[in-house]
């Protein structure tokens, strides 16, 4: 049999072996060095034998899912823990978030178990690890389905994997038997170093229609050290949950009743939100971009012609009636593009009015589950960055190049940098996925590769990866939360021109259809917020901080009158001001103004008075300077000016 | 018999008498002016006959009702002229527009008729009006309803008549029979001068799932001098019909699968909303108000909770569902005050924190049937310059007075007159409409007419006006259309705090509920855009153009790269420019500016570059300028900024 390994060699044999017999065969250290094995995509262990031609991936330490090996393994260990404690726990799934570091194992008990035993669990943990080895078999899913020694969960998960790989895995452990695809090593002395961190709740399935199970989840590495680099690293990583920053910067607010997944901007995000919307208006105007205000909402018939309703359909809020017992029929949009499209259409174009840039920041609504909401990360109204383009074919690459620099102008602005490039591309196999034009995709595809070629830039070229309607180009970045999201994506449309007859007249007086290049520039208000916040731990320049200067009067009550009047001077220059007049020592109103992250506190007292002058300190900073206010106003509109 | 008369002298007859006996009994030259009358507010021809006390109105040409009866009138002559011409034609109703001066007729023909006949029933309604008098007499309602002599719209209208004065009138001229509760008068001779001007169509009763009726209108009057005085008037008002202005200035569109009644703000209308905007908010920002920005939807429990789905649930977009299959229950808000109460209720609030100015300029959606739709003027979707103010009560008066300070600096600022204000109170004998809290009300009514008087304002009191929740001010103007509409509106409300049990701490400690101040601006941005549009006939001024600068090169090609650089110069300082270098003649370029109402037209030719000056002439003069560029430049951006 030929073994073809992750480095593209093959490997022949020619008898049946084990993982283990073929590491050993390649080189001894990787016998000892291997946890785990990917056959094909599916994870076995290590002495699973191999009879027949495979795709195989030995796991070490090097290896991109080692960490996910240690975390399932410890995650199965910690049900095998739950389970002995605990009469009648049933084990549902096990967990690992790549992102959170976490590793996670969810059940259900009567009754549900407390915090308190937390560290009953982790020492159980320890000692089945200590005591007992990992062994396992493969079960027949017919088995499973007629037997009374699984529970639902189980079999739910076992049907599963019968469906994918058409065999069943079980694990043991002391008493313990469970199902799982996951990666699982047989060697429990990997597992060095490890923390149960928390109880909480999850749906089966994530489905809020489903039983809600309890779920310990917690951290585990192969060293005591690198735990400790975890846990420093999630520290970091927890501070800079835009949900705990907003605890003390009041950015945004739910209100069940209003709505989950319906964020209220407070006035301290609205100055945020606005403050980068006057920006971002300010740079499409230098790049001549129109503006336009489109309705939230559309008939059905627009989205059943744009292909939206059988596309996105389960994804949107369910349609509407107009009044009582009338039967017009409308729909929350989900985006944007039929209504720039009907923007469009409102006048004959020509080939001179081509590129016409139609730009809206504007309100769209996705129906998310409740369960996968997130603060104003995961919404269900967002406000999207958006543009949609209409080029005529010869326009593509220059007008791309014109959409990229201002992409990166204003990532720049905001420090963020970009993680990598994606070009998604068509599989030019994929005959049902793909619109068939080939020389409109391969022109197209082409154009855009030269343009990266010409910016001389890097890309992760992904075949297969493009929307039907045409490729695209999506700008990664990371964040820091260690999430990959997609900041902004310039992609072409040849589809949705064609579906609305959307016409120019070329300079031959013939009909022809534009390009349409669909822009997001920072994505939606709600998540580039969020990722802000987190970037900066709220920390925010002094052009975006809702409250820029924190105005503080000492001394006589006189002096009150004074610090009105330094913030009547700042206000009419529209800088934002707090006056803090409560009855409490400077010291402490000093250390409120740095826990609210606000740039400027001034201290206003007699002398300040006397000399129309102000004291002032910057946020992190211990010194203080006294300057007059005209000058202190001046140096403030400069930087804010330039965006500092 | 007692007869009251309008200005509230009594007399007393011992007989019955007809309308026309009274008038002469009364002077002699009131019979002759008399030309209809209103007894106990129903309309009478002069020979009714009145047998017992009640209310009279004598209708002569000094009454408000001259003209309507004259209107009516026309109208049945016109219904009469067409059903003498056309074979089964079905009379529906007669209408008169009195901000129109228009008078119509609606009814059901097959086959439809065309534009070429308005001329054919103009002569018909001059015959008929020169050779037959009109009569009438009463018919029981019950000889209509079994009878088949009458069609289904005027058996509905008898019925309607009936029911609203127990007595039905039929009219007569020529072949004609026509039942209508509209004053008409038997004195055709009075009809001296009348234009039939259009056909349209109009569905009965308004409603676009009855049938579509065909309708005739036209306008008259007692002289053919004052005929054409409406006409002029008329001409002048069509002209300054905002939908008409659109046609050149393509502030708005319309598209029909987006929906009706949902105008797309094309990138001219996002300009002059813009920058109103910007100019409100920073109005705002100098009264102190924060700004929010909330969902535009809501579930539908809030809108239980706050009463508008008991009050307005007919007026409102029905209720949908979230995904597929979800059961989660949403609407698109009419209001936004449960949505700022929910920004109020993020924080408990103390005494110092009022008054809470919290102000959004908040999209919401009304679902108004499609045939009152009208341009931007009535919308389905609109955003209203919305703000919610929480006050002690100590503070309604200073607040109030803050507010209408605003809401005049405003209004001048676009140069808009009020007409009168109208200051609505309650009916204190009303216990049911009025929430019951007589010393609340009481102050607060007191407390609105202070204000009033020390502002030395003049106000219509209107008793039982006042919304169920509080007495309020609305400020009314009458729009070039001589539509009165309220533009702005400040209102007080007991209720709603309470309802969501909104509160403050006061300096005792004690929870209290605020006074919540509902404050529209400007109203909503379509209808105040659409009523801009037609006070200034299009012609808007420097800092709300469009487009503010046409830029014309003319002579050498070099030229356009000079005409580049002027606006490159002007984008620079974010004023808005246009070249246009079609290939036209200059006079035509210059004519075509003058239509698109653009305030200033550069002409930029060999001179201009070499001297880096420009020439220009202001919309509506034809002086020409030469000035500096950077001259030019200055002028503008102070003209600017002082909104000119």
């Amino acid at each position: 049999m030929k073994i073809k390994l992750l480095d593209g060699t093959i490997k022949e044999f020619n008898c049946s072996l084990t993982i283990l017999e073929i590491a050993e065969n390649i080189a001894i250290s990787l016998k000892k060095n291997t946890i785990a094995a990917k056959v094909n995509g599916k994870y076995v262990p290590t002495d699973y034998i191999i009879e027949k031609d495979c795709d195989l991936e030995l796991i070490t330490s090097h290896h991109e899912d080692y960490l996910k090996v240690l975390n399932y393994t410890t995650a199965f260990v910690a049900g095998a823990a739950i389970e002995s404690i605990f009469k009648d726990t049933k084990l549902a799934k096990i967990l690992y978030k790549k992102d959170e570091c976490e590793f996670g194992v969810t059940f259900e008990i009567e009754p549900r178990i407390g915090l308190d035993q937390l560290s009953v669990i982790q020492s159980k943990v320890m000692e089945l690890l200590k005591n007992n080895s990992i062994t396992w078999t493969k079960v027949l899913w017919d088995e499973i389905e007629k037997s009374e020694e699984y529970n639902e969960y189980q079999k739910y998960i076992a049907k599963e994997m019968y469906g994918t790989y058409g065999e069943v895995f079980l694990y043991k452990i002391a008493n313990t038997k469970f199902i799982t695809p996951h990666p699982i090593t047989l060697n429990t002395k990997l597992i060095k170093a490890l923390e149960i961190q928390q109880l909480s709740g999850e749906y089966w399935l994530n489905d809020a229609k489903n039983i809600m199970l309890q779920k310990v989840h917690g951290i585990v590495s192969d060293s005591q050290a690198s735990l400790d680099e975890i846990k420093v690293s999630l520290e970091d990583r927890r501070s800079r949950d835009h949900r705990i920053i907003n605890k003390t910067l009041n950015v945004f607010g739910i209100d069940n009743l209003v709505g989950p997944g319906l964020p209220l901007w407070m006035p301290n995000g609205t100055i945020i939100k606005e403050e980068i919307k006057r920006y971002l208006k300010e740079k499409e105007w230098e790049y001549d971009y129109i503006h336009v205000t489109t309705p939230v909402i559309g008939t059905i018939d627009l989205y059943k012609k744009s292909g939206h309703w059988d596309h996105y359909g389960e994804d949107m809020f369910q349609p509407f009636n107009g009044g009582a017992g009338n039967e017009e029929q409308f729909i929350l949009r989900p985006m944007n593009c039929p209504h720039h499209i009907a923007v469009y259409k409102q006048e004959q174009r020509s080939y001179r009015d081509l590129p016409l840039r139609i730009a809206e920041h504007a309100l769209q609504h996705r129906y998310e589950s409740s369960g996968s909401l997130t603060g104003l990360e995961r919404v269900r109204a967002m406000e999207l960055t958006d543009s949609h383009i209409f080029v005529r074919p010869d326009q593509v690459e220059q007008e791309f190049k014109a959409i990229y620099k201002l992409v990166t102008e204003v990532l720049d602005t905001f420090k963020i940098e970009i993680d990598y490039l994606s070009l998604s591309l068509r599989d030019p196999e994929d005959k049902i996925k793909y619109y068939q034009d080939d020389k409109m995709w391969n022109e197209a595809e082409i154009a855009l590769e030269n343009v990266l070629k010409d910016l001389n830039l890097d890309y992760k070229k992904c075949i297969g990866e493009a929307a039907f309607y045409g490729p695209k180009l999506d700008i990664q970045i990371k964040t820091a939360q260690n999430h990959e999201i997609t900041v902004s994506t310039i992609q072409l449309d040849f589809l949705l021109p064609k579906k609305f007859d959307v016409t120019y007249i070329d300079q031959n007086q013939e009909y022809k259809a534009p390009i349409m290049i669909h822009r997001g520039l920072i994505g939606t208000y709600e998540r580039f917020v969020a990722t802000l916040l987190e970037q900066t731990k709220g920390i925010l320049p002094l052009w975006l901080a809702p409250t820029q200067v924190e105005i503080i009067p000492i001394g006589d009550e006189t002096n009150e009158s004074y610090a009105n009047e330094v913030r009547n001077e700042l206000k009419k220059h529209f800088i934002r001001t707090h006056i803090d007049n409560r009855d409490e020592r400077l010291s402490y109103k000093i250390r409120d103004a740095q826990i609210k992250k606000i740039p400027y506190q001034l201290v206003i007292g007699e002398t300040e008075k006397t000399n129309k002058t102000v004291t002032f300190r910057m946020y992190g900073s211990e010194e203080q300077i006294t300057i007059l206010l005209s000058e202190f106003v001046n140096n403030l509109i400069n930087k804010i000016k330039l965006k500092k």
